[in-house]
């Protein structure tokens, strides 16, 4: 079955499932049983709430798990608070450790009183693996990790271990990568089940393995743990504690959801927009809140703008068409910055640009600023000369243009390793910054170079 | 051994072995079967070119080509001249074929010379399998594939499938997932590794496999592959051709990289940067040429912004304050605009949002630019009332933030679904792109809003 065009006409089936009065749930059970978690999750969103509990009621709890595990934790405590607290023990209990850990932190937040009579029928054991898990920092590899992972010990023979898989194996998150770990726990070696496949039954552990295993640390960042597993190609990555034991595993698919986060939280920096949002459920007070907090320290920045403006008022008002290339310089200057801004940005974040480059592209922004400054500065004073022929108005503005356009390329290249240097994410510059900022450099470097080309001009100059 | 932390004395140590005149290439190689390809990665870029080109040949030919493979397509060609026709043979025909496709293609558009000779070393099996996979566009699963992958059919044992895995694993790129073939090569089923070591050694294929196997086909677009291998949480997604015969299968490490550069192209067209550039490499003349581009079209149209406020330049002229708040009025807007834009350019590009959701995101930004720019408005009202008591200017300016902040969030918020719609890729509305709409549209509102307001004050109203 094609995987991306197969649920057009399976809404239609479900809600006629759903609506089947005589055969009520086994109906419902029966179509749920055909459908792909993935296309069961499709569907989903178009489902009512109250549709949306009747479904998440009549699936096994296996699938049942499977579809919680991929709604947002603001979405899982309202829904689980439509069941029963035995469905939702039967459901809780089919989560992985990881997934089970968010999923209680999403209760206990939402509602105290809910996750006390959840935790009370729930195992205690899954409970304290759980538990252990959610002392770690989301963002880090302790809050990725999952400790179902598969350990053996580097004295089996290749058949003990594969006797061994045949028995654990079901439990593991993955039974591809095998750990090996002494007597304290600390991980000595990494088997794949590929070489242990090719090797003879009577093989050692310790003959087969690699001993040179890449591992992070329960605190290494996300970030980290996404950059290794892609450099290095991996599939799964261990993660141990601060004395080299073993604790847990990163598979591959939570790294794909990191990458997808962390590129959402960039581009929304860079937009000067709110990170920490689930737009699509946002309401508009929310999102007025959370965006107008950014929005009025730029507004508060640009009143500067209004303060240049108006300390030249004698300039414009000797010479008011000075005030109609304003927008046209500031501009400029605002897309310039932001372009190289974003360049920038996000050469740090994939690493291409370290802090140590910084003179090196400087230097770059330096040469390539003056090319834009003397493209931009050449096209400015052929248009006022165009329009009006006052030579010495058009030879202030192409020299207004390439001082901005060269000021903008370097402040664009520059804020984002300054803040990288102070310990602050580079995407924060953001382009509405770097615009605001060029704003009101844009107006000194025009009035400072007006004075100057038009002095003789003017009666104050 | 940590992977994040390991590097730091490796290079001298490296540059030691690279002059270690006696020795030659013995101290080199010994070294560098030390060190770990992705420490080696990281080491090759502090080296100069003539010390990266004795590194590769130094190498393995295996570790070579693993190398060579995180190189880029700039990069490969020239380095691959430095070594004799022989050590180039030696190192492509370790690469994987969709590997070797890619990089057949850098040598023939960087030298088709050196390309020609390069294939005539080449075995012509290995080349028939390179050139079969450069056919498919590189942004479709058919370029991002590799035909290494292990079929089996449905009526083999598990003993069987496990001796036949034992003879041909070693070639394939992954043997956790096993695919099943009918006799015209269709794909019917799919068996994990993981299945087959818990099943019982009688136990044939059909019994075990799961038929309901998810594929995407040689045409389907990259991202598309990427979504639904994050979705299913798979780390191995089979390809079909049109005729539904299984042609190659896609791992997950390829679609890592394809989720960090689709994130880096939706960010630099938000930036309106220039999307097809090695930034680290690109000389300020190309970033030039790039950039320009982009920048020449948004000069272009701000000119615009010169024509309006030129028309109106009799009312600049009897208030000269009027220009004072332009760039704050016509900032607020681009920000408000840009900041909008982004979320909702990113919800698109997770598919948090569809084409069918406008209406309701029309809706919902509808009221929070109400609100927004009330309380922009209430701001710049006070703000003018306080440092200057004209009563009427502070209304006009507080009519038109209210006007502004709302357009542009309704512009900001709409623009992308209609690039979406016209098939476009949303990132292109950009933030610089958005500001220089607002900056005309924002100067068109302020100046009607003072000719209505101020009407009476003004000679001309």
């Amino acid at each position: 079955m094609d995987a991306i065009s197969d649920t057009p006409d399976l809404l239609p089936r479900l809600k006629a499932a759903l609506d089947a009065p005589s055969q009520g749930i086994d109906a419902l059970a029966a179509f749920l049983a055909d459908v792909r978690p993935q296309t069961l999750l499709d569907l989903w969103y178009e489902l009512e709430p109250g549709e949306r509990e009747r479904v998440l009621a009549a699936l096994p709890s296996e699938a049942a798990a499977e579809l919680l595990s991929n709604l947002s934790a603001e979405e899982q405590p309202e829904i689980l608070q439509a069941l029963s607290l035995p469905q939702v023990a039967d459901v809780l209990e089919e989560l992985s450790p990881d997934d089970l850990a968010d999923t209680l932190q999403a209760l206990e937040n939402f509602d105290p009183e809910h996750s006390r009579e959840v935790r009370e029928v729930l195992d205690p054991g899954t409970l304290a693996v759980a538990d252990a898990l959610s002392g770690y920092d989301e963002e880090e590899a302790g809050g990725l990790m999952t400790p179902e992972f598969v350990a053996v010990r580097s004295s089996m023979t290749a058949a003990k271990v594969l006797a061994f898989l045949r028995r654990a194996g079901p439990d593991a998150e993955t039974i591809y990568y095998l750990y090996v770990a002494d007597a304290q726990g600390r991980l000595t070696g990494v088997l794949s089940l590929r070489q242990l496949i090719v090797s003879p039954p009577e093989r050692r552990v310790h003959e087969m393995m690699n001993p040179d295993v890449v591992y992070v640390r329960t605190d290494t960042d996300q970030e980290d743990v996404a950059r290794i597993m892609a450099d290095y190609d991996f599939t799964v990555l261990p993660v141990v504690d601060e004395e080299d034991r073993m604790v847990g595993i990163v598979t591959v698919d939570d790294v794909l959801d990191v990458v997808t986060e962390e590129a959402t939280e960039d581009i929304r920096r860079l937009g000067a927009a709110p990170i920490d949002i689930d737009y699509v459920r946002a309401t508009p007070w929310l999102l007025f809140r959370k965006r107008a907090s950014w929005l009025i320290l730029l507004v508060v920045s640009m009143t500067l703008t209004f303060n240049v403006i108006n300390y030249y008022e004698d300039i414009i008002a000797e010479v008011v068409i000075l005030a109609a290339f304003i927008p046209l310089l500031i501009g400029t200057g605002g897309n310039v910055g932001a372009q190289v801004a974003t360049l920038v940005v996000r050469a740090l974040a994939t690493r291409e640009l370290e802090l140590k480059d910084y003179l090196s592209v400087f230097w770059k922004e330096l040469r390539t600023g003056i090319l834009l400054g003397l493209a931009f500065g050449l096209f400015m004073t052929g248009y006022v000369l165009f329009f009006r022929a006052e030579p010495r108005i058009a030879v202030a503005l192409g020299i207004t243009m390439v001082l901005i356009a060269l000021c903008a390329n370097l402040v664009g290249a520059s804020l984002p390793f300054l803040f990288r240097k102070l310990g602050i994410d580079p995407a924060l510059t953001s382009s509405p910054g770097i615009t605001t900022v060029m704003d009101v450099v844009g107006l000194l470097i025009y009035f400072r170079v007006v004075i100057w080309v038009l002095g003789p001009m003017l009666t104050g100059g």
